[in-house]
């Protein structure tokens, strides 16, 4: 069982949608115990709610001992404007605890990953119940807080690996938020970018993860692709290929993550149970 | 009067729009010669051809004594993919000449500066043709090689200044193709990108401009935003005053920069004639 907090760091969730999350989680997973917390329903423009508000609910969330973890409602954009604050807000308990989400949540793993903080753990949010099949990536992530580690991407071996969106990492490669990754089995996924910014993305972020003498690469899927006015030429997975080339990085091949409904579980770091 | 050599290091351009840009320039500057390479009329998919003919066109121009300025004839995407070998490929000839371009040409305007080669210049393209009132946006670009700085962006100063793409810049930064901007006005524009994906980029650019210890950032137009399911909340300048307050970089107001036709000149460096 998990005592389970779930705020939203960027964009606002619905009651509705969380209702859903809430009945899919009493009926299957009762050993759980989900708590919303009412800042996930804030809007301010793009953002639930204003930075201040996204900040002090996400260190609430994390600073209280009577959760084991903390989970994103949702991705979006907006957690970079508060994830270096929020970790150093951060207290003992945080420390005990998992950080759970994906895509702009990318964000705040990476800053705790970096500090040190907790678990940060790649992983499906509430918010993907909007998804067809939806309900199954939630119970992967509610199945991994129980324990089970069968949800989890199937290629992670001894060594540490991370899973970030593509454009997310992009943002954070040398900014203060970005963590040490020597070593590291990196993955990457992508959504809604046309293909000739994928390329543009894996450039800049090959270039900096060289330079941190990562393990490898992955390349989880990239979907939802728009049509531009003509073909690019080359597909994503010659696209990482032509990248890792260039830069030294070991091609180490797919990975099973996306912005999809399938998308797998990665603990940063070994992976492990919870 | 000078002999211009007109390539295509990202996409390709139509003999169409180089006879309407031949056409006015024989009309109206005379004193220049304007080359096309036929490199600028091959498709290779997204590309004026594959990564290996971008490249020769590129440095057959530069390192050709014949030619006193090589104007990229559109951006698009592609420029990052061969700029750091045609900086390797190029001569003293080269070094004597301007490089004149934006958008994606900016990825060049930045490997060459760092190199140190020849006068590195923002400026319309001949692509601008195809915009309305497009011609003066040519007339600008060809008035400045002819050695009239009326068309410079009017907030020069005695500070070296540098323009880019804001998402251009964003994938320059920490690579081996970024120029040291340390003392360095910097203007930054945007075109169709959604404006949470601009605060994003201004995170990251201004993370790194930091660093830099540039002299201060300038924001040039953002323009054709697309629709978002909902408002922002927040305008670019703001977004800009913002990032620059959390990074301690001098806020120095707007740039009369853009993907429009009124688009100025800025040398790269200490503004001055030709």
């Amino acid at each position: 069982m998990a005592r389970i907090a779930i705020c939203a760091p960027s964009t606002p969730f619905t009651r509705d949608d969380a209702d859903r999350v809430l009945g899919l989680a009493s009926a299957e997973y009762p050993q759980h115990d989900l708590v919303f917390h009412e800042q996930c329903f804030a809007i301010d423009g793009h953002f639930a709610g204003p930075d201040a508000l996204r900040l002090a609910a996400l260190v609430e969330c994390a600073n209280d001992p009577g959760f084991d973890a903390v989970w994103f409602v949702r991705g979006g954009y907006g957690a970079n404007r508060l994830a270096g604050e929020a970790v150093l807000g951060m207290n003992e308990a945080a420390r005990a605890k998992a950080f759970v989400g994906y895509s702009d949540g990318g964000t705040l793993l990476a800053a705790l990953y970096r500090a040190g903080i907790g678990r940060p753990v790649h992983a499906p949010m509430p918010a993907d119940i909007r998804r067809a099949g939806g309900e199954d990536a939630v119970r992967r992530a509610l199945g991994w807080l129980d324990g089970n580690v069968e949800g989890c991407e199937p290629s992670l071996d001894d060594r540490p690996a991370v899973a970030f969106n593509l454009m997310t990492l992009a943002m954070l490669v040398g900014t203060d938020l970005m963590p040490d990754l020597r070593g590291h089995v990196v993955m990457v996924e992508e959504v809604a970018e046309h293909l000739y910014a994928v390329d543009r993305l894996l450039f800049h972020v090959t270039h900096h993860l060289a330079a941190h003498r990562i393990a490898g690469l992955r390349l989880g899927r990239v979907s939802d692709v728009p049509e531009n006015d003509r073909p690019f030429g080359s597909e994503p997975e010659a696209m990482a290929r032509f990248w890792c080339e260039k830069h030294a990085i070991a091609w180490l091949g797919r990975a099973d993550i996306g912005h999809d409904a399938a998308n797998k579980i990665v603990p940063f770091g070994v992976a492990g149970g919870v």
